[in-house]
């Protein structure tokens, strides 16, 4: 590793700034490695073929399968864990989950430096790791960052950059070989010895195992990690043992109550309440529920509004649904076993009765980044879904929306499978006009994370503003009563009320790059000046 | 293509032949690729990287994920079809499938040659083909071949070498590139327009698709053929959509009636009756059938009844199976029906109650050769098994067996999983000591499919011999009263009622390589030479 990376923390003085295809300004490398500059939407053409595993053989692998070695620090050290290696770990513990920070604890007991984190996002809980940001153990993220890692990354103290890919993204980096996993350590709710693993049993049951599946196909070495050790086959085995090396047993991979928090809960604000309503009642109009119809609505106060407004209408309607797409929860459940959904294709669930349901009913599908995003692949459904609901930090003026950081700047939210969704046919995003007085309309967002092509309604609880390519929905809600407004019109609604909103004031330095779902820099974050600091 | 090929049919004459760990004469060059003889167990270490497919990307394939083109000639052509070709099928329909004889059909029609067919196996229905091996269509099989095809192999009629693989040798060669697919055609009794496809519904219900997971995967081009298409989602997908390039609907893709059978049932044989029971005995005297243990029985007759005479134990002794090693059948079903096995892990379902529980009872588990069988891993379960029960046409003096030829030399079977069984904890082979009065104990096999060191326990109607390797099941059946005998008293034993059977008479040209489940060649097998024709 050049010794210019830590001077400069982050993107090396050598890297040269293009503007891409969005008009972002961007490097053409990070941490030293060349990068492709966005290209537009559907234009980057990969060459090449898929990362490709070493050839193990079973001469090296215990006959009766068993595979346990003594601790998680055992395991590493059997893995050779080195400096500068890539360590992944997956999020379906979410804010509960005490996996990451055994690794870390164990690399830095073993004096070990300058790894790449890869987890497929990160937590507040994880902000105990910033002491091993501090002193060199990790050297950066590379993964999806909520809150305090990201308010850090943001203040320019990581050594390196970091770079931020959707779920699907994280796949394709994967598979296409941007990123050489060299120890994956998957905690799960139930294994067996042989690293057979689900999510479904146990007292830190997930749900899902999906996001670490990458991993355990491309990673040089495998640990799984349960708190739940059962004896061969652990059934159903989302992660399958024969891509695995070790298994550890520990005291306690999660802390339940965090991993399925069943608190989110349906929105009570009026305004969100409005929101809600008002976006069912356009896709009505539009006649995008209709019989068969697909459709994933999130897991927020507002997104589950949205899918109890769907309910109602199919109800009224007589209509079901061929497959809502997941996270689930017990909202999502409920019309799954009342009939008005005939499949839920997940991809985490996000309460107890989600991990009930993918546990036992055969339509809840357990779904991976792979077959639900990854975008070099030969298709995906996420293409498939009639109607998506998202969220947005920012639009601007072109539909353009910014997920990941604030208005003030800072990097606080990941790229989740928000991008990789869309690709639906019908994205939504129902939004505030303004949060904390700041208008969430925006001359130009601070973050570009999904080119305004892709976004095709932003609903308001001030009006409904159309993207313009989509002259079928303007005209079908023509008539309708429904409040279209175009966003410039909103936008000045919002600064009447709220006043024009300070710009965020940042140095040169480049924390972090955004990926697209191709593996392109579609945009990159820049260290926030912090007032009276610099 | 050296024009020397078609000349000699078979090995050119330029290959080398060498003797090998087992002592078997093999060339160096099959079908002029360099090839490594067997090095004997757990000897040879695999060297590089997994086979990669190239990078797709979604841009390619249509965002309503709808794959379907008219006909499979018109499948074939967008794949690229040309001649010299590798073109996969599996042969979950068994002797129902119609799929393979279409894919050449077609390929006839489109004047295509030269095509290396790849099944995971060959059925007598497919003698259909032979007319496109006669002109050409087809150069050769590589892959288990049961009847005619073999016969026809064995005459030395086929262009090039055929190759013999076992299951997982199957998986193992594609994964490590030995076999480049360039046209997997997948027939599904079930499929949805994107490519996802299974075989638990519809008329043409196979049960699993798991033998063509690894031409979905690794494919250049996979083709998705149904008589029963659905809308997506179909679930469960044992073949994903998203490896899938196209999918196409077709009247029929199997004969119900042949693809599950429902005609094998328990032996009514008294000496097959007899080795069963004394198999099920020895297993329990050596303490085999204990609480928590696993088996493999098998589908023929004589398995079938070893299965039935170990549910009686288990019921006797109060005691239950962790899990049982399909193929299944209504006997095995009963079993985890009665609660006796607490998993069946299937590989194939041969009659309707095992496609009926595979798709209903989350305790029969859908498993495939990279789970099961496949040595270049992390270790498969095929080594966990506690007790399998396999077949054999001869055995010799060694334990070594032969599984593919029959004493008069003619190639007529496939070696299916019996290789992978072969790593079992313990490996049992209940065999008549005769048939059509000729001994199945030889000097030597015709052709070595398995080692001898993997052979436990050669069973027949008058007497057991147990390998000197297992001195710990000699010390256990001691005084059990049990049959125990040498092989070369069972031999003469057997030699004393049929006489000495004659030897078959071979050329020297080599039909067929036998591999092992490392990828190393164990054996050839060479051209018959029948009476009064050469």
């Amino acid at each position: 590793m050049p010794a210019n990376y830590r001077q400069t923390g982050g993107i090396t003085m050598s890297a040269n700034m293009l503007k891409n295809a969005a008009g972002r300004s961007v490097p053409d490398t990070v941490n030293g490695k060349p990068v492709v500059p966005y290209m537009g939407l559907d234009k980057y053409r990969p060459q090449g073929i898929h990362q490709s595993p070493r050839i193990t053989t079973n001469i090296d692998y215990p006959a009766d399968g068993n595979k346990r070695v003594a601790s998680l620090k055992e395991a590493l050290k059997c893995a050779g864990l080195r400096d500068g290696m890539t360590i992944s770990t997956h999020h379906h513990f979410r804010e509960g989950d005490l996996v990451a920070n055994m690794v870390f604890d164990c690399a830095s007991e073993l004096g070990v430096k300058d790894l790449c984190w890869f987890p497929s996002a990160s937590f507040p809980c994880h902000a105990y790791l910033l002491k091993y940001l501090d002193d060199g153990t990790i050297s950066h993220i590379e993964g999806s960052m909520n809150g305090p890692l990201g308010r850090y990354c943001s203040e320019g103290k990581m050594r390196k950059t970091a770079v931020l890919r959707s779920h699907g993204g994280r796949y394709q980096a994967i598979q296409d070989g941007e990123v050489k996993i060299d120890i994956a350590v998957i905690g799960a709710g139930c294994a067996d010895p042989f690293g057979n693993a689900n999510g479904v049993y146990g007292p830190s049951a997930s749900g899902l195992l999906g996001f670490a599946l990458a991993d355990s196909r491309y990673a040089d070495k495998v640990i799984v990690v349960t708190d739940n050790l059962i004896p061969f086959p652990c059934i159903p085995w989302q992660i399958q043992g024969n891509y695995v090396d070790f298994t550890v047993q520990v005291d306690r991979v999660g802390i339940p109550e965090k991993i399925v928090s069943g608190t989110t809960e349906i929105t009570r604000s009026p305004d969100r309440l409005m929101i809600a309503e008002m976006t069912a009642r356009f896709c009505d109009v539009a006649g995008i529920i209709s019989d068969g119809f697909s459709f994933q609505a999130g897991a927020g106060g507002t997104s589950l509004s949205v899918g109890n407004c769907f309910a109602e209408i199919m109800r009224k309607k007589g209509i079901k649904a061929r497959f809502a797409r997941g996270g689930s929860n017990k909202y999502l459940v409920n019309m799954l076993e009342e009939g008005l959904v005939e499949y839920i294709l997940d991809g985490q669930t996000f309460d107890l009765d989600g991990v009930r349901s993918i546990r036992d009913n055969p339509r809840h599908v357990m779904t991976s980044p792979f077959t639900s995003y990854n975008f070099h692949s030969k298709g995906n459904f996420a293409s498939m879904v009639d109607v998506v609901i998202l969220g947005a930090t920012e639009v601007d003026l072109n539909f353009n929306a910014n997920v990941v950081t604030h208005s003030d700047g800072y990097l606080l939210h990941g790229l989740g499978g928000w991008q990789n969704c869309l690709f639906g046919k019908t994205v939504i995003l129902p939004l505030p006009l303004f949060r904390d007085r700041i208008p969430v309309i925006k001359d130009e967002v601070t973050t570009l994370c999904g080119p305004g092509q892709l976004i095709d309604v932003i609903i308001t609880e001030r009006g409904i503003a159309i993207n313009p390519l989509r002259t079928d929905l303007i005209k079908k809600v023509k008539g309708s009563g429904l409040p279209v407004k175009s966003l410039s019109q909103l936008k000045k609604e919002a600064e009447s009320i709220c006043g024009l909103p300070e710009k965020p004031v940042f140095t040169d330095k480049i924390v972090a790059a955004i990926k697209w779902v191709d593996g392109t820099v579609i945009d990159v974050v820049r260290q926030v000046v912090r007032e009276g600091k610099e």
